[in-house]
């Protein structure tokens, strides 16, 4: 007799829109040997650098989340009785929600801390002691915070292994992370030891290294892998862009960085892949950047180009691409969770639970 | 030598007070054929309406929420390896713990949002991005939100089951699916194929119409069963509550509804049920109605009447009545919960774990 | 290639840095004999007071504590299926995470209440109705709250057991039963039969027993085992420091205490175990008291003293403590874990699961 009311609201008819770029997580699991030797240095460590790990070390993470993301249900458990302390003292959904998925689907428990006010700091407590605390209650800490030096404040006094969720300005190092693993399944081809220079991929990055931490990061990272990049180029509103001297270090590490203010119309249809961000998280709040840079379904992006974006997005990034094969941003934050699986599982050694060969 | 002490304040002395209405969900379990096929049309689905199911979906619900509720500790693990995010813009206690214990009843994990301020909306992302990251996230969502419309941007970009848990003044359907499962274990007589005409119930419905979701979707609800309801008689406090013109479209699905400015105290000698609720969510606050009505011991009840309340309450119902056989709404309470574990059950597709017949 | 990167920060190269006083669990496990009898009286029962259970119950919960501390993998799943309500509407961090990990340590459940302004009591909803609810959700509450008045009032209707995680100025019982387990770990000996006078201790205690909850409820617990202790030194800054009457009452049930306003340095080398904290929670903030007194490495302690704080600490209590033998505070946030742990399976009925003879 409902039937009227059977028939759902148009507007609320899912299809299932396909998400550009999970075809092939298997590809890059075949193009890297499992070799668990290499994950041994994560283990019990504090992550706080994009750089801090070698090429090796990475390759064996990427595989690891390969693994998780071409079979998504089958480890379910190699965190059974493992806690992690998840503390967002600056506002954030997506990256702490990505982390605990990731704790959650290796069978992990959580506790969350998702505002300053409702912690012991509010009383003064010191961020030492806090981290010391911390120790006694758990296995493992994710942290974000506005201040940069709030991080090795609190692992200072820890003995658990503490990961970054982004720290003010300077640093989101499992992003980065996501990110080149990303680059990776799209063209598990970079990895080849015989890589022709023809093949090496232009990455263009539109942001403010001296104020993007998702930027930063993502630099740093690519500086472990300086064979796949024939050219980065990074685009921004010019003076103070890099303040912090970050771009000469990496050159100096072999990555070859051209700066642009502007200009971006003449170099987009060099660029196989297009990195964007405009938002800039400074002291409490934030700070929108490159308001003269946008993609949308009028750039002349190459053949084969891909876009990335951390997101959340604003205007710079059109969600008219959303339906296109550039769309590998919907990928890019998939993609983050098997990536963290696969770095919480070795930071608490559990990696035994999950290779192949132990 | 403490003896003094041992002897416990007296004001904390814990009776086990009797809960009325708990005694017979499974009168309502035998008085239903259990037929899963009828339940596949919950398979994945977002639930915004409680009309959006027929009546035969609706009974093996409520089957499968009295199973529940009869022996609550005999399924712990059903949704074992499946997260939930349980995302509340507006406020609550008792709706977000209803869901989340009913999801680690059934053994799944969760991860909370409990205010807005402390998630990537503050910065500006579009809830259809957030959506579309909920994909990655989660295997269902329950999303409360005091913008009506936030559920769907949300749900356009949603692969993954999502339940409103209350929009705005729209709909808050788990809570009429709850509120009918009440009325159904106090009385599965109802359900009777050859139920006749005297006995139907007479409903009486304290609350505005127009501005009350609870209201609205209770309404709506009941117009999937009409041959159960002799009568609805609305109390309200006039004007403007029923802009929506929601009351002469149920009418016109066989619901007789009488609207009434006043005069409750002539008419409940003849109600079966009272329900009541005073509270409107308008906005990002909430309104008072109904100053003229009030349930307390003095009222005229007809024998064996029932009252019902959505909670929180306030003066309109007095707690003078909680313990007495009028008291069906601390019964309501726990009921949703069970109601809750059935239909979550159903949308993320482990039925198949619960019911006897698959 | 980059080496250089690999090198950590010399600052966060993590020393495992030996916290005193874990040690030797093991040895007051041995001294108390298991009798599961005793923790009888814990089950299903709200926690209030830190002197509500007699001495026998008490050095159970005790025995229980140092088995899991002994061994704390041993035992993760006696809490299976068991839901916590975890409702904190002071903040707090370390309160709060100290139960959810030992909850979550024995395979439990958590829904997480962190502040009043995300729940219904915003809109009005009685905490008797709040608590009404609770019973339904879950198995346990752990509730503080600014107002001592407010676990009465939930505690009235609740049928599942509740535990004080601190009330106003009232109590914190489950802080001073970790204060006494800690000073049990660090000389079972005063739990002989027949400890002779001299071997009794000296307490000193720096603080307000009027305003401070942590420092009524240590006094309160000290009361029950009132044979171990010599004399109670209090030092606080005078008028009005136990306006509660609290401190005659306790002599009378067998403690010597000794009230000073000042004159510290001439006491404290007759101390063996010397408690300090600086703040109290009064209404919904805090005040510092007991400025004139100070621990660092110049105090002139007896040979072999421990400190104890409940933390959080401020100048009172010197960071050039940590890393010496003094430092028995944080083996006292540690241990508080496991005294939770104990305390959480007995009301919940599942001591069975952990006990060697039941």
């Amino acid at each position: 007799m409902n039937n009227a009311t059977l028939a759902p609201d148009p507007s609320l008819v899912r299809e299932r829109p396909e998400v550009y770029g999970d075809a092939h997580p298997k590809e890059l699991l075949r193009a890297i040997v499992e070799d668990g030797e290499h994950l041994l240095p994560l283990e019990n460590q504090h992550i706080l650098a994009a750089d801090q790990f070698d090429r090796a070390t990475l390759l064996q993470l990427f595989r690891l989340a390969a693994k998780y993301e071409s079979n998504p249900h089958r480890f379910s458990t190699p965190l059974q009785g493992k806690i992690l302390i998840s503390a967002f003292y600056e506002p954030s959904t997506r990256t702490r929600l990505s982390f605990e998925s990731a704790w959650h689907r290796l069978g992990g428990d959580i506790m969350s801390i998702t505002d300053r006010a409702s912690t012991g700091i509010a009383k003064g407590a010191s961020l030492a002691d806090v981290g010391e605390m911390f120790n006694n209650y758990a296995d493992c800490v994710v942290l974000r915070d506005t201040r940069e030096e709030s991080l090795s404040e609190m692992m200072g006094s820890r003995r658990i292994p503490t990961l970054s969720a982004g720290s003010g300005i300077e640093e989101h190092p499992t992003q980065a992370m996501a990110d080149l693993y990303t680059i990776l399944k799209w063209r598990p081809a970079l990895l080849r030891a015989d890589l022709p220079p023809a093949q090496r991929i232009t990455l263009g990055i539109i942001g403010v290294p001296g104020k993007m931490r998702t930027v930063r990061s993502l630099l740093k990272i690519c500086s472990v892998f300086p064979e796949a990049f024939a050219r980065i180029h990074v685009f921004h509103d010019g003076a103070g862009a890099d303040d912090s001297g970050l771009l000469p270090e990496l050159r100096s590490r072999g990555l070859d960085i051209v700066e642009h203010d502007g200009g971006f119309d003449a170099v987009v249809p060099q660029l196989d892949v297009v990195y964007i961000n405009a938002i800039a998280w400074v002291g409490n709040g934030f700070e929108r950047h490159g308001g003269q840079y946008r993609l949308d379904e009028h750039t002349a992006f190459k053949d084969d180009a891909i876009v990335l974006h951390p997101l959340a997005r604003g205007d710079e990034l059109s969600t008219r691409l959303d339906h296109t094969a550039r769309n590998w941003y919907f990928s890019q934050a998939r993609g983050a969770v098997f990536l963290r699986m696969a770095l919480l599982t070795c930071l608490v050694q559990r990696k035994g639970r999950v290779l192949d060969v132990v």
